[in-house]
């Protein structure tokens, strides 16, 4: 049984959820980033032959899905919950994305921190013995992103330098009860073994064009929790890796983890910051949206552990918890960061 | 532990996820409706004394879960998790209602089914022990509901007879793992016994103002899967109770399930039709709402539980999975049905 440690981790080491199979499925912006050839899919037409952006960013779900379940050579009758979520209003990315799978569903809202949010919820799934396996799915497009909590694109608006570019990607990631097939025996099968369900941190941020700075608070504390639970500290793990911080963000949330004494050294990272090319791509303070820590860690980073490139991790998914309307009514935008500590087996 | 049985339920029958306190807030319209006296406060004015109709709805969630707290005497350090959701967009009402308690927080999004997926999420987390408690809550707010999903209320637009009227209302539930604080000695306690978890159902349905139409396929799927999965028929049950699929969702159940050759007897009622008075109230075709099924569910229908009249329900929860946009854009409303199974304690 998992159970809890400290304040507020909870822990799996006894049965190991395995990570199956996973995915990634991403735009052409991000495949000209450096994370590009990393992705299992990607497509040069922002619409990808749908009829809109928001059925664009559905099929961006449907495909991750079904590769990861292709990757884990499972079909969806052997998944028994999906867990998915999305930035768009009801979330309808995910239901019109993962409807066709016909698996008991369950939707879920943590804005850009719902992958981290799935993956403990299927973790708990999976190690309570209540599902064989469970499907954890997120997404976000630039497009339905933008129309929607910001301007018509072809309004042309201007962007502070603080804002960041909603990833247009999917990722997706079977956990399971057993083992991943090895296809070849130079790979490892990764696991989770502790997560921390994040508390909504509220700084009294208002600036909708700075979410990096709404959301650091919240990692902050995730952090902090996590590595007291656990009587950890950064060193014991080879990559903390944030949601999508961003430039701004990032900052922020190594001086106030400085302020309680934790520095989280040359271990930092953040998802926003490695899905594009700074310099070449003009995205500002870096990628955001629910698919930005997704496909990040359904592309490189899980490659990385598949290799043994990287033993330990801490997936730190950030989220602000605003709407067009909480910020047009001048109400701050509360954050919330959930964390996942994904580790190779038998290491 | 938890375990599942047949298809897709799944039983807590070894552990009992006890229901410790549970309380509903709701507006002036739900307090002339024949529930009025059930619940826990009422008020008349729409804006709560808020600023705005999304903070006056924030803030039945807060009330709400302060209530339901207090009647299971218990503070909110207390409790592990807490599962919220509503229907406005990104969920802004429970991010705003709950995060003053600072209680590890899981935004969930199933439409109107919402409560029966924050029970269904609570239980595992109790019963797995992996929380003391939970608290589940969620809400919905006539005006706030009016000007996102269909007009302004200034506008004054007709609706047609199979509308359904969305309940300004909240209902907050405590799911633990000790029996609640018995008062009185005549109060019988009542406990989670088993779940569904749905899947999305899709009949085509595009008319947004027939809403009851489009969930009634999935509480057929729903109602059926756990009746084949628990080897059981609804004269088992003293109440089937659907979530708020109104007079013409509730028919339309019936008829679906007769073909299946299910006969719900007398047995089956309806959160949107018990709320409200149809003949003294212009409601059309009953309640609607995330907070629809929650406040029934949390006044009148575990009261009587508490008291023993009723000792062994089936909740199901049904949600429509639409946004505006997803309507706009021609694409269909699929439904959505969560299932728990409710019983008192040493019955």
């Amino acid at each position: 049984m998992a159970k809890r440690i400290g304040k507020c981790t909870i822990n799996f080491d006894d049965f190991k959820p395995k990570i199956r199979g996973y995915a990634s499925v991403c735009g052409n912006f991000e495949k000209e980033g450096p994370l590009g050839e990393t992705f299992d899919i990607t497509f040069d037409d922002s619409f990808l032959g749908e009829d809109s952006w928001e059925e664009a960013e559905s099929k961006l779900q449907t495909l991750s899905s079904e590769t990861a379940l292709k990757k884990a050579g499972l079909n969806s009758t052997e998944i028994d919950f999906v867990f998915a979520g999305d930035l768009l209003n009801q979330c309808i990315s995910s239901t019109f994305g993962v409807k066709k799978f016909e698996i008991p569903f369950l939707g879920q809202y943590g804005a850009c921190s719902t992958m981290a949010q799935n993956l403990i919820l299927s973790a708990i799934m999976v190690n309570s013995k209540l599902a064989r396996n469970c499907l954890a799915v997120t997404s976000s497009h630039f497009c339905s992103a933008e129309r929607q909590f910001r301007m018509p694109l072809e309004y042309g608006g201007q962007r502070p330098t603080c804002a960041q570019w909603t990833v247009t990607g999917s990722g997706a990631l079977i956990v399971g009860q057993n083992e991943r097939k090895i296809l070849d025996e130079n790979c490892y099968t990764s696991y989770i073994s502790s997560a921390l369900v994040g508390k909504i941190v509220d700084f009294g941020v208002v600036d909708v064009n700075n979410m990096g700075a709404a959301m650091a608070p919240a990692a902050a504390n995730t952090i902090k929790t996590f590595l007291e639970d656990t009587c950890t500290t950064p060193k014991d793990y080879d990559l903390i890796l944030t949601g999508d911080l961003g430039t701004v963000g990032s900052r922020l949330l190594k001086e106030l983890l400085a302020k309680e004494g934790i520095d989280v050294l040359d271990k930092h990272n953040d998802c926003g910051l490695l899905i594009y090319d700074r310099i070449k791509q003009d995205v500002h303070s870096g990628g955001s949206g629910c698919g930005c820590s997704a496909s990040v860690l359904c592309s490189l980073i899980l490659q990385k552990m598949e290799k043994g490139t990287l033993k330990n991790i801490i997936f730190v998914a950030t989220g602000a918890l605003m709407s067009t309307t909480s910020s047009q009514q001048g109400k701050s935008i509360p954050g919330i960061a959930h964390l996942v500590n994904i580790k190779l087996m038998n290491i």
